[in-house]
């Protein structure tokens, strides 16, 4: 039986989703937990390889249940044994041929930032702090220009090994909450800390110290240089990952 | 010079605002940070003294300055000596009479809650999990039933040695927004426990573990055992402390 997991995470103590040599990922933490459950060995899948310090309320995993534990306990039976860092927000069966990665049709990212003269203390893990006035209204505006399929190449990581660049942004919705301002980012996909980097440039150009129309520019020359720094990890969070139903 | 610190803090790792013997406080954290800045001993006095696990995005503390650094200078100077879990969001110059305490007329504590069968990672160390649903009406009914003038003596927690337990409550606003319920209560001041006892008398309205009637019952009583149980320190942030401008 194929199972799929819904998992939450603080991503603050972990190198990221998945698993490494020498630092503790997520994907590790929920494999043991399944080998605390089971004695059995699980390799589980996920569908989003988020970096060091990214958070999750939705990564979606897949695994192939070594044991009877019918699909849906598996949350309430996983959470008893997970740091409380980690929860499992949903269990249940899937088709055999499911794929976390492979089958996923897009994602949400959300990125968090608390804009203020002086850092949050609370929300210092979720929200990049960013200490210049925003220019909500300009960010949306340069956020626009991303929006729609578009080859995003300049919008990889340096060292990207990826081919094919061309990915779809079908939303960015920016809002003001006080202190707080978040970007929500739908698409069909994206590249290895596209989201960060949209971020950067979006925060570059709301503050004023980038120009208006990087975005275009960078789409036009594919170039890395066009763009802002890639924003902090601390302020990224998968919200979730859609499939067909 | 007297000076008026606004306090933000992530109250996880703290053993509460006031200092103690044996464990880390956050009132001694400023004080340090303020002998280190100036090399001179400070006496930090604050507005509250939050219990141990709970929050402040606007505790208020006062100080005689000892240095001539300008006042409003002194939030970026403690926030370079500071934990990341400690910020000053304001400093300013206030009257030589003004007392954080004695000068206050009033304090907003918001208790927030996650509500979902299984607890957040993300938000584990800010909400309180119940696992049970809320019926968010019959918790606004129930809390009505606080707001106004009353003696709360039956909100106290046992021990406590208060001689006046006349308080009046301005407001309870109850809100869902997705898996969290959030409780906003304002007023001219709150025995110690007060809000925590009245939070977890209405989870145990909302769930139904506790029959609708309690507040009303204790207000008549006087009686703790009216009540429910005291909620978790983790949901409590003390929002913001009211003084006459």
């Amino acid at each position: 039986m194929r199972v799929k997991l819904t998992i939450e995470y603080d991503g603050t103590n972990y190198a990221g989703w998945q698993r490494q040599e020498n630092a503790l990922a997520v994907q590790q933490v929920v494999e043991e937990a399944l080998f605390r459950l089971t004695g059995k060995p699980h390799a589980v899948t996920g569908a989003s390889r988020t970096d060091a310090g990214v958070h999750a309320f939705g990564q979606v995993a897949h695994f192939d249940a070594q044991s009877r534990i019918p699909a849906e306990k598996y949350a309430y039976a996983l959470n008893t044994v997970l740091p409380a860092d980690v929860r499992i927000r949903d269990s249940r069966a899937v088709a055999e041929d499911f794929h976390a990665r492979f089958s996923a049709k897009g994602k949400w990212y959300c990125y968090s930032i608390f804009n203020d003269a002086h850092a949050s203390a609370i929300l210092r893990n979720t929200h990049a702090h960013v200490m210049y006035p925003l220019d909500v209204d300009a960010m949306r505006r340069e956020a626009q220009c991303a929006v729609g399929r578009h080859d995003f190449r300049a919008f990889a990581a340096s060292g990207s090994v990826v081919k094919d660049t061309v990915r779809t942004i079908h939303s960015i919705e920016i809002a003001r909450q006080g202190k707080c301002v978040s970007m929500q980012v739908r698409g069909n996909g994206f590249l290895y800390n596209m989201v960060r980097i949209l971020a950067g440039t979006l925060i570059g150009v709301g503050t004023g110290k980038l120009e208006g129309g990087a975005v275009r520019r960078a789409l036009a020359s594919g170039s890395r240089l066009d763009l802002g720094v890639t924003a902090p990890a601390c302020g990224l969070t998968l919200m979730e990952v859609f499939y067909d139903a």
